[in-house]
C-alpha cells in the first residue's frame, strides 16, 4: 500500500498528462483478423463501454457482421462504414433465424473469404448458444476465435449495486436460464437441486416465468424471506431495479410484465443494492456506459 | 439473415475503409471521472484485449491506480504517465494487505480529490470482494462507479474452448470458491448440495485444494468419470489446459502443483475442448489476446 516512489507526484493538477487517449490503442498490435475467419465476439449486456478493446478492435476490421437482438445500436455504428450488416436474432415479432442456419451462414460468409464478426449479447458461450457454431465452423475445418463478453448477469449485478458474492453472504453463484426454446420453464432442470445449490440464484430470461419458479423454490424449501432483484435493461440508460421477496412472487402477476431483457437474482446479496446502488440519474445521461 | 441491401458490396477488398480505429473513440464522451470518486474497475482474466473500453477509458483518467496481483503488467502500462501505482495484492511472498486497509485507502485517496482507479482482476464483484470496498465508500460518502471485467471463470472457458453452457449438456452452471481466506477449503460452504447444484462447475483458486475437493465430490455421488479440466494462466500466451477426471483427481497430487492462477472446470462440457481449442500456437505470438 505505499506509492512507488518515483511516481508520488501530485497528479491531479495535471489531468491526461502524457495520455493519448484511445489513439494509443492504434498500431498497439492487436491480433489480425484474417479473411477467412469467424470470430465470435461478446457484445456485454448493452453498455457500449463493456464492449471489450478486442470486440472494438474486431469492429474496426469485420467485412460483415452477424448480430443478435440485444447488441446495442451504439455498438454497431462502430462498424466499418462498408461493412455488411446481417441481423440473426429475434425482433419485433419477426421469426428468428434458426440456430443451425445461423451456424451454416457463418462458414458460408466465411468461405467467401470475408472477415465474419458474429456479434452476441453478453458471453458467446454462457447462454448463448456460441458453443454449437464453433462445432459447426470447426467440423467445416473455419478457423475461429471466441472473444468472451461481460455476460448479462454480471453486468446486471454491477450496475444495480449488487456484489454476485460477498463474503458475509457466499462462497458460490448458480447461473441458470429461466426459459427453454419455446418460452416454458426448461424441463431439463431439476428445481429441487437448483433450490439448494447456492445461496445466490442469477436466473436469465425468467421474467414470464417468475411466479411459477417462485412456487417452485418455495416447494422446494427456499425462504420465503429472500430478497429478490429484477433487473431490466441493465447498464442502459433505461435500466430499472424491481426489489421484492421470493414469497411475493408467486402471487404477483405484475413483475411478468416488467421490461426485458431483464435478470433475476434470489439471494441476501440483494440487500446490499439499497446502500450499493451508484448507478443514479446523473450519470444514466451518459449512453456509453 | 438477409443482407441489409444498401451494404451488399464486397467489403473485403476495402479494409479499413472509412474507419478511424480506436482514434475514432476519443471524444466519443465516455463518461467523466471526477476528482474524489472512485472507480472499481474489473481487469479480466488477463489479456489486454479483454480489458473493457470503460476500464481503458478509466486508465487515460486516473490519478492514482491501487491494483492487485491478477492485473496485468501489460494493462498497467496503459495508464497515465504521471498516475501513481499501488499495489495491494499478494506477491513474491509478501503479506497482503489488508482488506479493510485497502478500503480505507481507496477513501482516504478519493478524499485528497484523486480520481481514484481501484483495478482488480476479473470481475470486481465476483469473488473479488469489491462489494466490501464499495461498502466503506458508500460509507464515507465517496461517490463510486463499478466497471464489471470479464470474470476469469468466463475468460478461462473461452480461451480453452470450452462452452460455459451448452443445450446437450446443461442449462445452468455453479461458480465457487475452492479456498477460504486461510487457503483451505471453504467451510462456508455446503459440499453436499454443489455436488449435485449444477451439470457444471467453475471453481476459482482451487488447485491446491483439488484432490480434498475432488473425493469430497465423488463422496457426495458426483460421476467418476466426468471430465475435468484445469486452465492455467487463460487468456496469457503461457495458457495451459490439463485435462483429466474426477476419479483420477483425488490421487493426482501433480494437479496441486499446475501454474496458477488457474480455473478449474468439472463436467460434461469439457469434452467439448478437443474440438473447440481454437487459441493455437501462432495466435499466442501476440501478447494482446
Amino acid at each position: 500500500m505505499k506509492p512507488t516512489p518515483d511516481n508520488t507526484q501530485d497528479a491531479t493538477s495535471s489531468k491526461n498528462a502524457s495520455h493519448k487517449g484511445f489513439a494509443a490503442l492504434d498500431g498497439a498490435g492487436f491480433p489480425d483478423f484474417a479473411p477467412g475467419s469467424v470470430w465470435l465476439v461478446g457484445a456485454g449486456p448493452g453498455a457500449p463501454g463493456l464492449l471489450t478493446l478486442l470486440g472494438y478492435h474486431a469492429l474496426t476490421q469485420a467485412d460483415v457482421i452477424v448480430y443478435d437482438a440485444l447488441v446495442s445500436d451504439a455498438i454497431l455504428e462502430w462498424k466499418r462504414e462498408d461493412a455488411q450488416l446481417e441481423f440473426a436474432g429475434k425482433r419485433g415479432g419477426k421469426p428468428s433465424a434458426k440456430q443451425q442456419d445461423i451456424s451454416l451462414r457463418l462458414a458460408e460468409l466465411a468461405k467467401e473469404n470475408k472477415r465474419v464478426l458474429r456479434l452476441k449479447g453478453g458471453d458467446p458461450l454462457m447462454f448463448g448458444r456460441g458453443g454449437e457454431e464453433c462445432q459447426v465452423l470447426a467440423r467445416a475445418g473455419i478457423p475461429f476465435r471466441i472473444v468472451p463478453g461481460i455476460t448479462a448477469g454480471a453486468g446486471a449485478l454491477a450496475y444495480a449495486g449488487i456484489p454476485t458474492t460477498h463474503r458475509d453472504t457466499n462462497h458460490s453463484v448458480l447461473f441458470l436460464t429461466g426459459h427453454d426454446s419455446s418460452g416454458d420453464v426448461p424441463t431439463g432442470v431439476d428445481w429441487e437441486k437448483v433450490a439448494s445449490a447456492s445461496p445466490v440464484i442469477v436466473m436469465y430470461m425468467a421474467v414470464r416465468n417468475l411466479p411459477k419458479i417462485g412456487t417452485t423454490l418455495l416447494g422446494f424449501g427456499r425462504a420465503k424471506d429472500e430478497p429478490v432483484a429484477i433487473v431490466s435493461n441493465a447498464s442502459m440508460p433505461e435500466q430499472s431495479v424491481h426489489i421484492t421477496t421470493l414469497a411475493a412472487v408467486p402471487d404477483d402477476e405484475d413483475i411478468t410484465t416488467l421490461p426485458t431483457p431483464a435478470l433475476v437474482v434470489i439471494g441476501r446479496v440483494v440487500d446490499f443494492h439499497e446502500d450499493l446502488d451508484w448507478y443514479v440519474k446523473t450519470l444514466r445521461e451518459n449512453a456509453l456506459g
